[in-house]
C-alpha cells in the first residue's frame, strides 16, 4: 500500500514506515500494564534524545502539537509572567496568540521571515524589560524553514536569570539539541514530525523544577502537564484515554530511529535530502527563499515560477499524479510552494520528486522561472 | 494479528475491526483534498446519526473525548455562564471539575451511583436557580453504566429555556439520541466508543445558533470549537495537525456502522453482548451492581467475590492470559469490577470470556461469590 499512496514531502503528517504504521494493527488497552510500560519506553527514549533524563521530565500529551504549546505555556508560565514572544514566522505568531487568549502578559519580538532573531537581540530586549519572566521561541520556522540560533539565544536567557520555552516542533530529533547544554524550562515537539511517526500527540519536556513549581497555572483540566505528570508518575497511565495506536506507532518509530543511528544518521539522511532537493532544483532554475546558511534542513521554501501558467494549484495536482504531495507557501508578501525534506524517505526519492517537478513544468508549459 | 491480540471488554479504547485498523495503513496529507472530503464525510455521516444537519455543526477535535468536553463547556458556556452539573459518578464530577478550572459558575446535584437524575430534580432545580443557563449531563456514565433519563430531562430543561450540554462519550452511535427531538446545544463524544474507531479524536455536535454566537467565549486557543469550525467551514482544514490516521479508521468504522445497519443494529448487537454477559455472569453467581432498568448495554458492573482469594489483579491477568482484557471498578464504596459489552465483539466471545472468567475464578480457588 505505501507504493500505491503518495509519498508526503509535508512537514508532517509525514511518510511513515509501513513497520511504524503495522504497529498500530493491535488495540491496546489503555489500562493494562503493558500499554503503561510501552508509554514509559517511549519517555525514556524521548529524553534520552536530548539527554534529558536528569534534568527534564517528558510529559506526553493528546492532541496536536499546538496542543502541547499551549499546554506548555498553560502550564509553566505562572498567572502573573510575563512572555517575550520571538517572532519571524507564522508560528512564532502563533505563540503570541497563545498567550493572548491565555491571558498571560507577553511582548512581541519580530524579525523578518529570512532573519533570524539573535542572542544580541534577546540580550538588548531582556535588558530593556527586566519584568519579562519567559522567552519563548520556535527553533525551525516551519513557514519558511529558517533555524534560529538557540544554544546562542538560550545562553543568554540564562545569563539573565529567565526562563526559555522552545517550540522544536519541526526540528526536534533531526536537529541536535542537548539539555546538558542547553538550558530550558520547556521543549516542546510531536509524534509526527521528525521522529516520523503518526500525528495525535505531542510531548513536552518539562525542567523537573519548573514543573514541580506549576501546580495550579493552568488555564484547562486537559491540558494540564503538571497533573499529568502526577498522575502519570503514580499509576503509569495517562490521566486521559490515550490515543492508543499513534503511541505504539510512535514507540515503533522511535526502535527505528535508534536501529538507524539516532539523531547524528537522522540529522545526516535529512541533511542528504535538503541537499539533493536544491541542487535538483537549482538545476530546474527553482531557487530557494532563504539563504543556505540559515535553512534548517527540514522544509525548504521555494520562489514560485514567475510564469503566468504557473498555477499552484494545478502543479500541485500535476506533481501529486507523480507520486509527490507538496505544501503551499506561508508567505504573505511572496509567492513560493514548500518541500519537506523529512519523513521516511531518502535522496533517490527526494531526486524523483523534483524530476516530478521538471516534467510537470514542461507539461504545464512553465518556461519563465 | 487480531486473533492473537486479547479482546479488549473495556469502555474505549476497545476492539476493532481489521478493517478499521488497516484504514490507517496509508498516510494521508492533512492540506490534502482528498483529506477533507474524507473529514467532510467524517462529520457529514455523524450528524446523520442524530438526525442533526438542520440543527447542528459536528465540529472535530484532536485529543481524548474529555478534550471534546471541555471545549464544548469553554466554547457554549459564556465566561458569566452558570451551569447545573448533574452527576452520578466520575464523569459527572469531572465536568464540575472543569467549570471549576476553567472559571465558570456553577453548581452540581448529585444523586447515587445507581440512581438516575430524574426529570423532576432538574425540574426543581431550575425552579429553584433561575440564574442558571446551562445544564450538564452524563447520558450513560461510564463509571458504573447508569443510563439517565436523556429526553425527560431535555423537555424539562427547555421548558426552561436553559441549554443542554450533553456528554454522550459512551453512548453515542448505540443509544438513540434524534436531534429534532431532544433539543441540546451540545453532544460530546469521541472515536473510540461505540463507532468502534480508534481513540485520538473528539467531536461536539453544537447547535448551530449557539456556535455562531460564541466567538470570544473560550478559555484555550487549540479548544475553542468556533474557531475550529470558522476555519474548518472556510478551508475544508483542520484548524491544527489532524490526526489522520485516526480520522481515516473512524471514517473506515462508519462505512461498517452503517453496513451493520446504522444504530438500530449496533444497539441490538450490544444489547445482545450485554445480555449474555449478564446471563452467563448470573450462572457463575456474579451479580451486576445496577438492576437491569437502568443499566445501559455499554458496560456492566459487577460486584467482586467475597471470597478472601479473590484479589482483582491476580483475576485480571489470569482473565488476560485466557484473551480479554477486563476493567476494574471506579466505585470507593464497594468492591468491583467492569466488563465492556462494546467493541467488535458479539455474543460468542461475550460467552468465550464469561466462561475464561469462570475458569480463572476456579484456578483461583475463589468459591465464595
Amino acid at each position: 500500500m505505501s507504493t500505491a499512496a503518495p509519498i508526503l514531502l509535508t512537514p508532517g503528517p509525514l511518510t511513515t514506515s509501513a513497520r511504524t504504521r503495522q504497529a498500530m494493527m493491535v488495540d491496546w488497552g489503555s489500562w493494562d500494564d503493558s500499554f503503561n510500560q510501552l508509554t514509559a519506553s517511549l519517555c525514556q527514549q524521548l529524553l534520552a534524545i536530548i539527554n534529558g533524563a536528569d534534568s527534564h521530565h517528558c510529559v506526553p500529551l493528546q492532541g496536536s502539537g499546538t496542543f502541547a504549546v499551549e499546554a506548555a505555556i498553560g502550564t509553566l508560565v505562572p498567572r502573573d509572567g510575563n512572555v517575550l514572544v520571538l517572532i519571524n514566522g507564522a508560528y512564532g505568531k502563533r505563540l503570541a496568540k497563545i498567550c493572548e487568549v491565555l491571558d498571560r502578559r507577553y511582548s512581541t519580538f519580530e524579525t523578518a521571515e529570512d532573519e533570524p532573531t539573535t542572542a544580541a537581540d534577546v540580550d538588548r530586549l531582556l535588558h530593556a524589560d527586566p519584568s519579562i519572566t519567559h522567552v519563548a521561541l520556535i527553533h525551525c520556522e516551519t513557514s519558511t524553514g529558517i533555524l534560529n540560533p538557540l544554544p546562542d539565544i538560550a545562553a543568554v536567557i540564562a545569563q539573565h536569570g529567565k526562563r526559555l520555552i522552545i517550540d522544536a516542533m519541526s526540528s526536534f530529533g533531526a536537529l541536535p539539541i542537548d539539555a546538558r547544554q542547553v538550558p530550558f524550562d520547556a521543549l516542546i515537539a510531536a509524534s509526527g514530525k521528525c521522529l516520523e511517526g503518526v500525528p495525535g500527540m505531542g510531548f513536552v519536556f518539562a525542567r523537573k523544577e519548573a514543573l514541580g513549581n506549576a501546580a495550579g497555572n493552568s488555564h484547562s483540566l486537559a491540558m494540564d502537564l503538571h497533573d499529568q505528570h502526577v498522575y502519570m508518575s503514580k499509576t503509569g497511565q495517562w490521566r486521559f484515554t490515550p490515543p492508543t495506536h499513534v503511541v505504539a506507532a510512535l514507540h515503533e518509530a522511535l526502535l527505528q530511529y535508534n536501529e538507524e543511528g539516532g539523531l547524528p544518521a537522522r540529522h545526516q539522511r535529512y541533511a542528504n535530502n535538503c541537499q539533493a532537493l536544491l541542487d535538483g532544483m537549482a538545476k530546474l532554475g527553482i531557487s530557494s527563499f532563504l539563504p543556505e546558511a540559515i535553512q534548517a534542513p527540514i522544509i525548504v521554501t521555494f520562489h514560485a515560477p514567475k510564469d503566468p501558467r504557473y498555477q499552484f494549484k494545478e502543479f500541485y495536482e500535476r506533481v501529486k499524479a507523480k507520486g509527490f504531495i507538496l505544501y503551499p507557501g506561508k508567505l504573505t508578501q511572496v509567492e513560493t510552494f514548500r518541500v519537506g525534506c523529512i519523513g521516511h524517505v531518502n535522496q533517490a526519492e527526494m531526486q524523483a520528486a523534483v524530476d516530478a517537478i521538471g516534467q510537470v513544468l514542461q507539461e504545464m508549459e512553465v518556461f519563465d522561472i
